[in-house]
């Protein structure tokens, strides 16, 4: 028997797509940037279908590729263009919350669900599930656990992975552990799930998770605010960590690129400001407590920040309207940009105390490369990452010679002023199929053998998302 | 030459002790329950020295066991009283704190620092280091991290593996790792500091790491509650949750038995409340604001309590003199216990709601054993760690025939009650030498063959801390 066959024994046959038309959603990657051919896409209902078809898969040597919302930036969740055709294993069926367990603040979840329903489940219960991005309408909890996914809730809550408790896994042998614990301390051997967190598929199928739920917020408080320098942003973090504490929820820096960008290409949205200023910031308080409270902590650190001259000029939320169409102008830069030429996309992380100088010094190795592009800067600031993102108008990039070496060149530039400065190339978006060279570049060669190590121990025939996340081994460079 | 002679030429005489009396300090736990002999203890003042012990131990054959501050309390830290006498690797030399990052809130310490000493340098530059434990005057960072510890800090803050950044280790095969990485978004491959974290010496020695710090507090409220029912307090639990959100730094809760015996045999130490009451609770908030504004929010919530009925009584403190003091009981558990018989001890956590069922199964499952057990009752309530320890008074305990075996028996069968709630029998002393059955017991096998396989991936010659934290493999049992 074929193993498509199989599979459809195995699932049913309506959970087999091999039409061309079917599968075509599930092999390219939604910016159409990375393509490849699939033996076939399954679609899943349960954790134990999962195992059969992962030991179907490996027992006819075919390579395994889990997706979850199809949102990857890198490429990481669509087939290779070249080696064996794998099995897509979509989770989009398998989108059950299992549980909520408000007093414990924790839910078990499926993997397919769909990140904004888990908010929403959550927030039904008075909780709040923090991690939040642009995907966050269609990118499943699975894709988010294997990439470890970031946005803009990391500077108070973390990243994906300070919010697993527990994962459950279909290992490549087939096994299923479950590994679903829902506890805030657990000390008995080594913490596995954080092998499987960020490991992009490499490792096994990830098809539940315990997450951890927080006190969801009730009071909100929001300002924009104009300063002329990255650095004088920096300092009114230090002076918003220092005076709000946990309470501080976003720390979102762009410049005026960016904003012009998105006030001309993406339609209904305003300036928060009346005058041009060259750098802008997104800052946002939230409590369970009282707004009135929050208000006045906003307004004393502004007030200070005028004083000092580090601000130019700011804007305080007056409403709930006023603050979600401040965060919608931080919500569209991808809409925008993606309109706005050729983007250079980087994804950097440096010391928060290193971002003024990354800035300057990754300014200037572009303009190395190609002078006077025009730089695009969006900055989740309070965690250190920068999306520094040299733009290229249309007309240009059509007429550039070598135009996919002069980008790759520019990139790395950008990536080797983060790297001195100890800072990395992939902050939130992960590896996937772009990025596995300048793991081989800037990661210890000793850190790349232990990951090679732990890949070899639990997918010995290379079958799971083969080719992603890791260079080759030495023996096959 | 001899290997104590190679070590001597490689770190100098002074830094290599063999006489039993330089020694002793080093081959017992600090009760006295735990005690093997070493080959030697090497007290290397560098990251260069670490790997060069290591290196001339592995050619020797001769086992490796790294030691922080001796704080252990499950024999982790010394050595085993068979098997080939281990080299004693002390970090207590290599106490420097590398760097001090404020803008990035991070820091670089080596392993030796003592818990207390981080402390007080992130404090001198107006950051929090969060984590705080009964030990924190003598336990070293590098300890710590080996054992993933817990502490008073957790519910808000986490464990220490939440607050590491980055390590430096020295692998089993010699050669250094440095991953000190000081960045909050870092998706570029497997995580693998978490493998290290909480691997209790087994993968190798820390040398280094980079930890992670916080505003520091400026205000603090903080009162004693007493409360009726475990379930009480874990409705109060609830309430403030929701009122206070991330200003809530501590919820410890008491049985009266553990009150009374810090009473009874901790100098100095007084009842915060006049009458007698079954449960305790200490709560505690912090926040970089006013100090008003807490003491406002914790009345109002006790007052809430009181008119609900959850709460019976209830004290505020009202200075740092009293909020102190409050403290003082609480920390005052070990000592107090240590000399009111033999303690039980157990280190269990079950989920949060669960703590209720926990504390009512247990005690029936001691108490079926040993009927009339005193139960002392220690609780981290905000993360669900329950220290549930039956008291043998010492006349008891040494006329019990086959006391050893009973023991075993009580706490195996407190263990039993938490895993079947969902729970862990180590939440976060971790496993050391006296766990390691109850690891068989209670994980499940697949996870157990996944750290067999990192453990022999990173130490094919089981060097490491041989015999600690993984029962055996199967080929050996």
């Amino acid at each position: 028997m074929s193993l498509v066959l199989k599979l459809k024994d195995l699932l049913g046959p309506d959970a087999v797509l091999t039409e061309p038309a079917d599968v075509a959603a599930y092999i390219e990657d939604w910016r159409g940037r990375y393509k490849g051919p699939a033996l076939c896409v399954v679609l899943p209902a349960s954790t134990a279908q999962v195992a059969a078809v992962v030991q179907a898969a490996v027992q006819a040597s075919v390579p395994v590729l889990p997706q979850g919302g199809n949102t990857s930036l890198c490429g990481g969740a669509v087939p290779a263009p070249d080696g064996t055709p794998p099995i897509v294993i979509s989770l989009a069926r398998m989108r059950r919350i299992r549980a909520i367990d408000a007093a414990n603040n924790s839910m078990e979840v499926e993997a397919g669900c769909v990140l904004a329903a888990i908010q929403q489940a959550a927030a039904e219960q008075g909780r709040l599930y923090p991690v939040s991005l642009g995907a966050e309408g269609s990118c499943q909890i699975g894709g988010n656990i294997a990439t470890n996914a970031g946005g803009t809730g990391v500077l108070r809550y973390g990243n994906t992975r300070d919010n697993v408790l527990g994962l459950e896994v279909v290992l490549p042998d087939g096994q299923v552990w479950n590994g679903l614990y829902r506890l805030r301390k657990n000390n008995t051997g080594l913490d596995l799930k954080h092998l499987f967190i960020g490991s992009e598929g490499t490792l096994g199928v990830i098809t539940a998770a315990t997450l951890k739920l927080h006190p969801l917020p009730t009071a909100h408080a929001m300002a924009w605010l104009a300063v002329s320098t990255p650095q004088a942003a920096l300092e009114m973090l230090g002076r918003f960590q220092q005076r709000c504490g946990a309470t501080l929820s976003a720390f979102e820096m762009l410049n005026d690129v960016q904003l012009q960008i998105v006030l001309d290409h993406v339609p209904g949205r305003r300036a928060p400001l009346p005058a041009s200023h060259p750098w802008h910031v997104l800052v946002e308080l939230a409590d369970t407590g009282r707004r009135e409270l929050l208000d006045q902590v906003l307004q004393e650190v502004l007030e200070q920040g005028v004083a000092e001259g580090l601000v130019d000029d700011a804007v305080v939320a007056a409403s709930g309207a006023q603050r979600e169409a401040m965060w919608q102008v931080r919500h569209s830069v991808s809409e925008g940009n993606k309109k706005a030429g050729l983007g250079l996309n980087t994804d950097c992380a440096v010391p928060v105390s290193a971002v003024p100088q990354f800035i300057e010094r990754a300014t200037a190795a572009a303009h190395a490369v190609l002078p006077d592009l025009p730089i695009i800067v969006v900055a989740h600031l309070g965690d250190g990452n920068v999306h520094f993102i040299p733009l290229v108008p249309f007309p240009q990039w059509q007429a550039l010679p070598e135009r996919d070496a002069v980008a790759a060149r520019i990139k790395h530039a950008i990536d080797q002023v983060a790297y001195e400065l100890g800072g990395t190339f992939s902050a939130e978006h992960g590896i996937g199929q772009v990025l596995t060279e300048e793991m081989a570049q800037f990661k210890p060669a000793v850190e790349i053998a232990m990951m090679h190590g732990i890949k070899r121990m639990l997918d010995p025939r290379d079958l799971f998302n083969p080719g992603r996340l890791l260079p080759s081994p030495p023996s096959q460079q």
